[in-house]
């Protein structure tokens, strides 16, 4: 395997050892150095009173995503765990499904600060519902 | 029944008729102006590939607590909506179950900012894990 | 003059009638729908223990200009406040002068969610020292 | 002197040696292990065109006493950085004079995770105006 697809597998990882991530039905697509794009399909037990999805589903989804695109960053044993994010819920999140996109804005050796963007996807409109913006601490293990 | 039952029957219907919040399996336990206290018994499917509790677990519980003390400011026909929030995950989120508890900061007409903390037990200890601080959209229904 | 002009014209007001941004040197570039442009020379009243420019200093820079943004989204008798921002200091704020840009991601009838980026320079170099991300609520006057 | 004056001491250099510090006029109040308490007596310059305090005069009070709580659980040879804060401006920020109390909530070896309250005062009356959260990064000198 070439470089690309070596971490492609590495960070396709830290979606199916994380019970949570499975339970919920976060699918990886893909990663390359500084970014990790997901998707989620939308069920019934994913929403809010309200009928949209709940802000904790999307939560989830903008925080395990930006925590790979800042994996994809990390050297031999390292790993990163969330400090602290703040997200704003844009827009009510309505859709069959979710894409989202994270992105490194910087990396440094102990603090990784990602952006992470979530669509709702509804036929082939494509909304953005919530901006995600967050520090990973590096751990070495 | 009393102002402070018929408030805590209105805030516990938050809780029951949330899909996801039932799902996760988080339990109302108490509310009163401008407070609410809830809490989540840890399943393995909660957790994160490190063995600790995902942040996006840990940021719902927040989350669904904050927009309940919210609510608890407001009037007939109005609901709140997550306009924002920031959580800083101060520990390793390990425990038998969280306890979390949500108080409400400055209420407005159109705005409530709520902060919440999470706390987890083993035992007889209790430790925080999470400071969530929120905006809260005041919605005419 | 043209829409634009007298876009430009209202937003500059901004600038020109608070004491605190005159003070400080913060200078009024351009603007347009959903956008401001703003800069600040670096004097040595503005620094930090360590020489660099003060998280203060550019902290208000950026939400200066963020508020601005959010201002063209306004219509008449309505005016901006700063609900919440967060901000997060990615490089030492180095330069001799700041160059900062602030656009509205999100605008609504009570609330504009505005991104700032504050860029450092040092004659031709330009390095992005800090993101801004806040919420405006809109008063009506 | 004892340990306390010494850490008084070496904490209140930190408003000393900050020139921007001294230009807005935030004077150091007292320290001790873990908290930090300033003030600032309000003036003309410091205003909004609104006529009440600018958000980055209150910010900016609030992030140095919490990079000083932050720094007062420092060792030989660390210092801090602000790596990111939020702000919410929960009232207009009125008043003669603000008093700010800053409190480490947690402290790590990497991050200091700190909050801090600003209150405006007017006589005897004394209101809680905003609330920072923030992350400062122990850097080794």
């Amino acid at each position: 395997m070439n470089d690309a697809a070596l971490l492609r597998e590495r960070i396709g990882r830290i979606f199916t050892l994380a019970p949570f991530v499975g339970d919920l039905g976060i699918e990886f697509i893909d990663a390359g150095p500084g970014w990790c794009e997901t998707a989620l399909a939308v069920a019934p037990r994913h929403l809010q009173h309200g009928g949209v999805a709940h802000a904790g589903v999307i939560s989830t989804l903008a925080d395990h995503t930006a925590g790979a695109a800042a994996q994809t960053q990390c050297g031999e044993g390292e790993m990163v765990v969330t400090a602290e994010f703040k997200i704003n819920l844009l827009r009510p999140g309505t859709g069959d499904r979710f894409d989202c996109r994270a992105q490194v804005l910087k990396a440094g050796r102990a603090l990784h600060v990602v952006e992470a963007e979530v669509f709702g996807r509804r036929g082939a409109e494509r909304i953005l519902v919530a901006k995600f913006n967050g520090t990973m601490a590096v751990v070495r293990v």
